[in-house]
């Protein structure tokens, strides 16, 4: 008698919301898996931003595996979280252990701020023989960089992405140290970070990105003219850029 | 008489290696555009890793324009960068002013420490009305933390990219304030790195990828392991990971 391998699991960034931001190699492994896992915020609703980018990418592709949602809240109540994950990972395991290929899918890059960090620990609890292959995306911060057509780092520069609420407690320091600053999830931090940045004479440092690369895409490169409400995937790039075009020398100082 | 509409123009992320890691609309906008514009870094080589990862992922689809190189040194000597420079630029120029659609490829991702900005800011000195549109990739940065598999950042954590040199003389600053530090062109700063860490207790927190995603792929989880002459394409991902798992509690801490 011989044992079922397990299957192969695998972690996969959608990108940032743009259909065509799907890599080849995303787009292949959604056409070969035996199972696509999604993650869904609200139990039961089959509703998935990952899931309708990738979707959208796979069009009139057929796929020879099905699909099937995973609940993730995301609260600050740990415990119903964990619950949750729990759960969450025990079914990829089923699945795995049945000889099943599984891909889980994420928004972006599965690195970067993604649910794939806590499934992959609680996997490892279970079974910590289970091996994943990360499949990169694009990230929305190399998006929202594409859109504010600034560069996030050249040559000596340095850059640094963090939450934004975080990012206004310590606004002034790493503004010394950093030629770039994302602020990511930066919808209820706005009013506060454009009073601090007029104090400091550098409001039009920032751009506001919502949705970056989606349909619904919105930049503010005034603050004062973004809306109250704002959506979750709303990210600020704050360029402040003290290094930059270090190796041009010219370049910078005419541009 | 009318004049020709200025030609499209599109900054293009080839990502870090992996050919199938292009996204399927730079896949698109190769096989469409009448010149495909590869920065080469010796003149007259025509080598270039970027082209040789579309040219890889392109393999047996036609594409409608031609390969064009041009010569972008990346020398520490600024009056030559500059020259070569304007000169690329004004040759892209000439192109869009004939009607002629150009992708400039970059590898990995065009916002991050890619000749894409020198070109973007001499073009728009030539003429400020050339727009861009940049495609965003996958950037090395999250593909060094494919192979690692270890996130970048989850809930309430922050990261930072930095050149290697950079990185060292401002580590232990750092380290406080950030849960992960990418360290990039970091070949010739392992012993000076690997020195600083053992004086912490930190060595086991550093993992050096070179070549991510390629099949040229290297990974030290021990950077004594380390041959002394490494890639230019190295980077140390380090792990301090203060904040991790704090929306989920038990995860990190049985972990």
């Amino acid at each position: 008698m011989t044992e079922t391998a397990w299957g192969s699991l695998y972690a996969l960034g959608v990108g940032p919301g743009d259909p065509e931001l799907l890599t080849l190699k995303a787009l292949r492994i959604l056409t070969q898996v035996d199972v696509i896992a999604v993650p869904e915020k609200t139990q039961g609703s089959q509703s998935s931003f990952a899931w309708s980018i990738a979707a959208a990418a796979l069009a009139e592709q057929p796929i020879s595996g099905r699909v099937e949602f995973l609940y993730f809240p995301m609260t600050h109540h740990s415990e119903a979280n964990q619950r949750a994950w729990d759960d969450a990972a025990a079914t990829v395991a089923g699945w795995l252990r049945q000889g099943l290929s599984v891909a889980f899918l994420t928004e972006g890059d599965p690195s970067v701020f993604s649910t794939w960090g806590y499934l992959h620990a609680e996997l490892h609890l279970i079974e910590p023989a289970i091996n994943a292959t990360i499949v990169p995306g694009v990230s929305s911060i190399n998006a929202v960089a594409a859109q504010t057509q600034i560069p996030l780092g050249d040559g000596q520069e340095r850059f640094c992405v963090v939450p934004a609420l975080y990012g206004l407690e310590h606004l002034e320091s790493l503004m010394k140290a950093f030629d770039t600053i994302v602020l990511m999830k930066a919808g209820r931090s706005v009013p506060a970070l454009r009073e601090r940045l007029q104090r400091l004479g550098l409001e039009h440092a920032a751009t506001l990105v919502c949705h970056a690369s989606c349909q619904a895409q919105q930049i503010y490169h005034d603050l004062a003219q973004a809306p109250q409400q704002l959506p979750y995937f709303s990210t600020i790039q704050l360029s402040l850029r003290h290094r930059a075009g270090i190796l041009a020398g010219k370049v910078r100082a005419s541009g």
